[in-house]
Formats: C-alpha cells, structure tokens, sequence
C-alpha cells in the first residue's frame, strides 16, 4: 500500500447553485419581491456578523450561463451549521423562486505534501487558510475533480515521493499566478461525489482559462487529472442583489 | 473460473433519501403541517417499537447539500416489510411533500475472508453485526460501490488467495478507527445497481474523509474500488424533526 | 468474423416499471380509487384468460426502491400485441396515477451453444422455455446486460469453441441452483439499449445475490459481463393489489 | 493521415419521437381529441403529396416500451424543409399532448467504399437509394451508432484499404438479408451526436435481432461499433392513427 | 511537464439554447405575443446597435431537432456583459415561454502554434478572429469538444513540436474549406465542461458533415479529440423571428 498523503483541514464548506424561476418570479407584486430580497439580504447579513467574528466566510456570485443563476459558497466550523444555513435559505421566501441545480460539500483542505519535520499548524498562514475570509474578487471559477485510478495512470498507486515530486511542479504553476488568482482547495473525499473542490477567485476571468489550462499540459493534471463541471460567474455584492432580482 | 467469496447475510437494508418541497409544504396551515409531522413521528414509534423487539433497526439523518434533505435507513428480517414501511410512509402526508432522489436496496453482508476452520455462525461478535442496531452516531456517510472489472484491474479474476490477503490488509486501516467510525456493509449483487454500499457513522464528520481517504491509497481501493454517490449527513433525532419541519 | 451464436427465439417480452403517484391518486375519492383498480384488475383477468389459452403469459411485481413501484411483465407472440397492451394500460384511469421508470423490450431467447447434430426444437423443453408460463414465485430480480467489446476483453472477437466452453461452465452455475432460482433470458439485441434481459425467480430472494455474485467470479461476467440498472420485487398477487392502492 | 472515406449524400432526414400525454388528452372532448386527429392527419396528407411529388418521404411508427409512443421519419431536401414540418407540427393541437423524447438529425448517405473508376452518380439504383421512399414494413428499428475511437480500437486511424475491406465483408452481412430487411443509412457527423443513424424495415421483427446480433460478431461491429439507443415498432398506417389516439 | 501552448483571447461568448413552451405560448392572445415578440425584437436591435459599434456581435439561429428551438450566440468584451444580456432576456415577456436546454460559456481563442519570431497582434486578420462580426450564413453547427487525456492517448503529454505539427495538418483541412465554412472557435478551459467549442458557419449545411468527417480522420480528431453534442440549425433573421412564433 502506497503511504496515504497527511491533509490539514480547515472549515466545512457548501457550494450551494441555484436558477431563479424568473417566470413564477415576475407574478409577485414588488412589494411581494422587495420582501424577499430583504428576507435574504438579513440572511446574508447575519453572515457577514459570523464573518467579522471570524467563525466562518461566504461568498455570493452570479454565475453565467444555464448551469446556474447565483451560488452561495459558505464556509462554517461544522456540517450542522451548514446544514441550518441550507435548511433556512430553504424555508425562506426567496428559496420558493429558485430552483437548486447543483451542490458541493467539503471541507478546506491543505495537502502536506510538505517536508517532515515542519509542524505546519505553527504556520500562521496555513492556519489563514485553513480558515480564510474568502476574497472580494470579481470572477469565481469553481470545479470538483479527482485524481485518476484508470490502468496505468492510477495516482493512488505512485509511491508518495514520487506524488510528492509532482505535486511540488504542480504547486510551482500555482505559485506562479500568485497576485492573480486566489485558490482555495477543499476536500470531499466522503462527503461529496468527487475528491476535492477547487474554487478560483481573480479580478481578471480569462487568468481562470490561463492557469488551468496551463496545468493541464502538467503531469499531474494531464495524467491523473479528472474534471468535473465548470462555473464561472462575477460578484454579487450585497447592493447587486436588487439589481439582479429586479422586474 | 475464481472460487467466489462465501458471504454471512443478515437484514435487509433499504436507504430511502427524500427532499423537501419547500414552496407546497409552506403553503400548508400550522395545523396540516403539525398533523403531517405528528403522523411521521407516528411511523417512527412502531420502527421504535420494532428495535426494541430487536426485529429491525433504523435511522434518520438531515443530508447536507442539495442531494437529499434527510434519509431513513431501514433493517428488517425480509424485503416484504421494507417495501410495506416504504408504502406506509409513501402513503403518509408527509411524503406528499417529498421527492424521493435516491435510494438502496441491499442485505447487511460481511464477507467471508476468514480461516478456514471457522464457523461464523458460533460468533456472538458476527452475529450482533449481521443484526446490528444502528448506532446513534452524530454523522451519517453513505456510498454504493463496485469492485473493477476493467482490464488488468480485475477484481473478479484474482486468485481467492490474493483478494483474501488484499481484503485482510484493507480491513486494518478499518480497525485502526475502531472507536472513531463504526461501519456498516450491505450487500446488493442482484438486488441495486452497485456491489455494495457502505453506510460509516461517526461523531466526527472528518473521521469519514480520513477512513476513506486513507484507503483509497491502499489496494483494494486504489485499483479496483468503484464509487457511487457519496451523501454526508447529521443525525435527525426524533426531537429535531420539528424544528426541520417548522416554518 | 467470428461464427455467430445461433439463438432460438420465443414470445415477445415487455417488462414496464412504473411508480404510482401518490400524491394525485389520495387526492380521489375511494369510488373513483376503486373503479382505478376494478378496470386494471380486468386487465389482468383479460391476461389471464390468454395466460390459460397458452397464448402468452405475464407477471406482477411491486418492486422495492424507489426505481418503481410495481412492475408488470407480459409475454405474446407478436410485437402488435404487446403495443396493444402498453396501449390499453396507458388509456386505463389507474395509467393516469402512475409515471413510467423504465421498459424493456426483448423476446424469450434461449443460446444454442448445444453440441451440434441436435435439433433442438424436437426437444418439448426448451419448446416449454420458449413459450413458458412465468412462475409465481415470491420475488422477481430483473437486470439488462450486455457482453463486453472493450480492448482485450471482447467477447464478439472470442472463436465459436471458446464461447462455447465458457457457456457451458457459466450454465453449470446456474443450473446448480435449479429447484432455488428459475431464469428467463430474453434477447433484446435490436430491440432495446442492451443484449439481454435477464428475469429472476426465487422464493427467496437471497439467492439472487448468491447466484448473481457467484456468476460474477466465472470469466463469462468477470471479463465479458457488463450489467445495467438491477431491480428487485415481491409478487404483487392480484388480491394484493388493493392492499397497495389502498389509503 | 488516414485518407477519409468519401460519402454520397441525399435528403436530410429528422427522426421525431413522442411520447402521449395520456392524463391530459383523455380530459379533452371526443370533439377535441378528433379536431386534433385530424389536423395531424391533415400534416401527414400535405406529406404523402410530397412524397407522391418525389420530393421527399415520410414513415410513421408506433414505438414498443416507454421511450416513445410514436416515431414520425421525415426525409427532404434541405434543412429549412425539416425545420417547418417540425414547427407546423409543434404548433399543432396533437402536439400539445405530445411529449419531445428523442429526436435525430441527418443525411441520407451511402458509404464510397467502391472500387474506384465507377461513378456512383450514374448508377439509378444509388440515385434511389439516396433518394428512398421509405417502404411500407410492418416494423421498424432505429438506432445511432459510432466507429469507435478507443485505444487499439480505433477505426479512423486505420489505413484505408483496411476499412473498404472491413466494410466488403460487413456489406455481405446486409445484402445476405436483402429482400427480409431495408436498411437506410443516414449520417449525422456535424448534425448529431452519434456519426450514422441506422434505420431497419422489416415484415418480420425478429429480423432486427438476427441482423444486428450476426454484425455484432463481425469485426466492424465487434471491434469498432459504439451504439446508442434502440427502438422499435410497429406500422402506423394513416387508418390506425385514430385507434392509436381513441380512448 | 510539457509546454504549453499559447492562446490569443479576445471577446467572452455565450451560447444560450432553448426550445419554446408552445403549449403555453399559443394560450396567449395574439396581441400578448407579440408584444413579446416586439420586446424580444427590441432586445435584438439594441445587440445591433452593439455590433455595428464593434463593440461585440451575435447571431441568431432556429435549431432542428429536439435539442432546442433556437439559439443566441453572444459575444461580448466581458463576462458580466454576457450575464446582463442573459439576465435581460430571461427577464423578458419571451423567456417566459422558452425553457433553458443548453449553453456554453468561452471566450474566442487562437491557438498560437505559430512558429516564433512573429508578433499575432500586429497581424490585423488576427485581430479580426479574435474580435469577429459573427457571419450571417444560412446554417450553423456547434459542439464543444476536449483533447483526449486516455492512456496512450493523451494530448497534454506530447511534446509541444509534435503537437504543432499535429495541428498544422489540421489546420490544412479547415484551410480547404475556405469559402465554404467559416469557424469561430472559442476556448473555455475554466469556463464550461469542454476545453473548446466550435462554431462553424456555412451556406451549404452538407459543408459540415464534409469537414467534420474528413477532420475525424486526422490524427488530432482520430486520437485525440472528443466530442460533445452537436447542434445543427438555420439562420433565424429578424423578419423571420414573427415566423418562427406565429400560431
């Protein structure tokens, strides 16, 4: 048996997508929607409080095309606190004109693919990450993916210096957006269908296509790479939201 | 041909996972909802009552994310009472306000990669797991699974001896978490689309992420598992299905 | 080429999954659910008749999961009246409570991988399985399934002799469980999304799994078998049917 | 690179499969439900004129099992013809109870796999068969399908000599059936998701099964065919349209 | 790692497909439609105004087949402008009676597998590709498509010389159809589930069929490309939209 890679994890996290079902949505009087909007915009106060006591981070954007209208992406110390997050955006007015289309649960993750002897929880900005205030950006980029298992590209096969030995090149390309593309990797491997998230945050989309498609030409990618659905979208700060939602 | 791995079977085993149309159920008065509830919480007393008979086994978990809201995990002695429990509830008020998205049809099975020379049926240990009473866990973790049969990663076609030594050294990492996950494995060859399922409970949501991960690496997992969907959830005590429900 | 397999073929087969759409169906009076059931139960009593005159046959299955509710199995000599009967079903008032899951439609085939210099359809037994009364056992396990064509494991490249011999040894599996499990093998090559059907009876429905898992170590499914979506049910005799339509 | 087999093209040609909303249609009047017959049967006067004009053709098929009720084959010239009668049908009464389930886009095309010095052009029986009336049969069996991509399977990189030859020996599997089974191949590479559409007629369905069970050992098929879904049915003539849609 | 190659990037694109309710379309007034149709007219003249500006393009296209009953391909210099012209139209009287079937999100691309030493931003043919007036040819085809990353089969592990020599026989095959298809290919590694999307644009609709089938012989689609579903359709102009509505 191949040595299994250490993970540092860090809060759980919710993907959560919806469409709005602007048809039903356009029945309601104004006052019908303005009522909703701010039902959900104290809901997102409410997280923003949890924010500033630094207990968990979220992020609202819009995302392009069918796939999705908006995602909320929340990060909380525990899966029941995602769970009452999700369950009252649910019984709120606003949930009733959405319809969910996708979700993803998993928790922040750091692989340790690092060299012994460092005690990465001394490490002040791996505990920043592990537990991060998620970025203002304009542009998100969100995809789960897995590590191949399929003949002779089977990751979990490698022996760990050689995953380790490849793992650092990978992170290099990373680096090598630093300033430009914030990413944060959650884990799912036994919370959700693939075995890790990856979230992308940036001011510029197209650095999105420019990092991934460049670790696609790396061993690590290209090999044992497996991707599933893509969704990119841009904020939606709190004052978009009327805008978003109006008739 | 493969001599075939000899199989103890216990209960039968259905997963029911349901969501909850919001946007109905809200429409309904207090008093329509209390009564729909109130019938529910009336199937789960005689399921109750049926545990403490040690006749069957069952449990109730919210599910995080939008597969699912919440799962009954049923046991019982013949497929005749699990499809009489999932009429009685599909009959129920309640159910008129859930959607079913997935469910598992499979019998509690350990599989018999044991010395010869010993008789599993004089082990109060196997038998207690055969029929086992569903732990009280604060998390729930579900996933169906095959072996491979795909080119050289053959599950099927391995020597008894090899899938014996592969099965003892996989079932270590399971031991080494005793105490932190406690699983329970059905069989569904015949019965649902995938081998197995695999149903792990914990007090510790990331215990899941840590067992599965770690055996990913190992073998039997890393060349010839095959996985489903994974649900991940929280325990739905009989005194928080109210407050699930409650608008 | 390979020499093809020459197949012996019989009645016509329709298998039509549905589940019931409680939440309508309650929403009817017990007059209205009863005259449902009535004009159904003179369906049945219409197959029946033709079932004595030995011009068909057919069986009934609720089935377990939420993959359907019940499953009705009809065999004719002729693809117009197996349309006839979906039709007449489809224009009954219970049609109007069910949604349809799943179909299959393929013709009882029996493989003539026999020794040559036998004619057999001078033998009255397979005439007998060619045109067979299905049997009303306790529980039904119903899966589509084709042979692999994938790199080396390719059964349509395999020569005649070796099919041959793999046949049989796979047959001798299944004929050790004769008197515990009787099959029905309906070819659907042309006819529907997979090669074979495959129906099930036992009076104990473990012994699929035994059979099933068993047949999954002989080369023939381990390298060639390549399975679809499984279902499992118990019989749904005709007295039983109010019992499940009742509220 | 391969040199690329040369295609001869006739009419385009749309497969429309329905399925009848039978809940909604039986709640119409016997008056609306024949207003809506016999507006349809109107379309389908309008084709048979068409078809008489040798300026396209048509075929009408109930469909065995759940996936259709009915399939409509359309063949004409351009696309801009197929796009009308499938609008003129969508904006008809009939098609308010209908259900789209699967359609298919194509060509009429025949494989220039011959020898070269013969202009196919000048031959009339390719000219008919480029531009068919599609025969009167009592059943049909449509089905997509791909020339596999796949490793050693891969049928584009093989030299062209190889595949005329391939081709010869899989064209002697067809014709073997001349006067039982009509086939029509039409191709759908840039049009839809497979590259061919495979359309059988035949007197006598069990026809469908020999046929493409007997290909299926031949190495085209058996190395190098990917399919897609089957269907099958049983003529509609313009008489049986009402005792089709009479409840 | 292997180098990656080089992309040019000019205006984001969305394809957005939907089929129309002509169900609940035709209980409208005539006057109700077209006011929706006018309001979805004006929509359409703004997109002009946007055009004959520069500042992006579009086109309109009728689908043939089940996949959709139009299709919207937007280009535009940023992704918020693609969600405003998203959100409008979803917020329109029209989109109440159209439902979402497909959409695709990239951003116009060039591969740059040009031999170094030229600057492709001072070659203004290159910038017309990267910033086009979409054509306003009668047919369109578009699917989006990935490089293979299979086995022996992987595109991201050959070296960069190899896949530029790959390309530029590749290439040669688009460059024979000059005249008679025009392609716009777009890039959408991060942005959607392929790596490319191809939109190609002719007068003669058989034109794609020719170049997409002779293109699959190339070792570029042979081995390594795969595809996804492909749509096919005529130009819908403006004078055409009343058309295409009208009951």
């Amino acid at each position: 048996m191949s040595e299994a890679a250490q993970t540092l994890d860090g809060w759980y996290c919710l993907h959560d997508f919806r469409t709005i079902d602007w048809g039903v949505w356009k029945t309601l009087s104004n006052e019908e929607r303005q009522a909703a909007i701010n039902e959900f915009l104290g809901l997102v106060e409410k997280w923003n409080t949890v924010e500033k006591a630094k207990n968990g981070s979220h992020a609202l954007y819009s995302i392009v095309g069918q796939k999705a209208d908006f995602m909320m992406m929340i990060l909380r110390p525990t899966l029941e606190e995602l769970n009452e997050i999700e369950n009252e955006f649910n019984k709120s007015l606003l949930a009733q004109y959405t319809v969910p289309t996708y979700s993803y649960v998993s928790i922040v993750e750091l692989s340790n693919y690092l060299p012994a002897g460092e005690n990465p929880y001394e490490n002040p900005q791996i505990l920043a990450r592990l537990y991060p205030e998620l970025p203002k950006a304009k542009h998100v980029c969100f995809y789960p993916m897995d590590k191949k298992r399929d003949g002779n590209d089977n990751w979990y096969m490698l022996p760990m210096e050689e995953r380790r030995s490849l793992m650092r090149s990978h992170g290099m390309i990373g680096r090598s957006y630093a300033g430009k593309v914030k990413q944060v990797i959650t884990g799912s491997v036994g919370f959700d269908d693939y075995e890790w998230g990856v979230t992308l945050f940036s001011d510029d989309a197209l650095q999105f296509k420019k990092l991934v498609y460049e670790m696609r030409f790396d061993e690590v990618s290209a090999r044992y790479g497996d991707f599933g659905t893509f969704f990119v979208g841009n904020i939606l700060e709190e004052d978009k939201v009327n805008t978003l939602f109006s008739i």
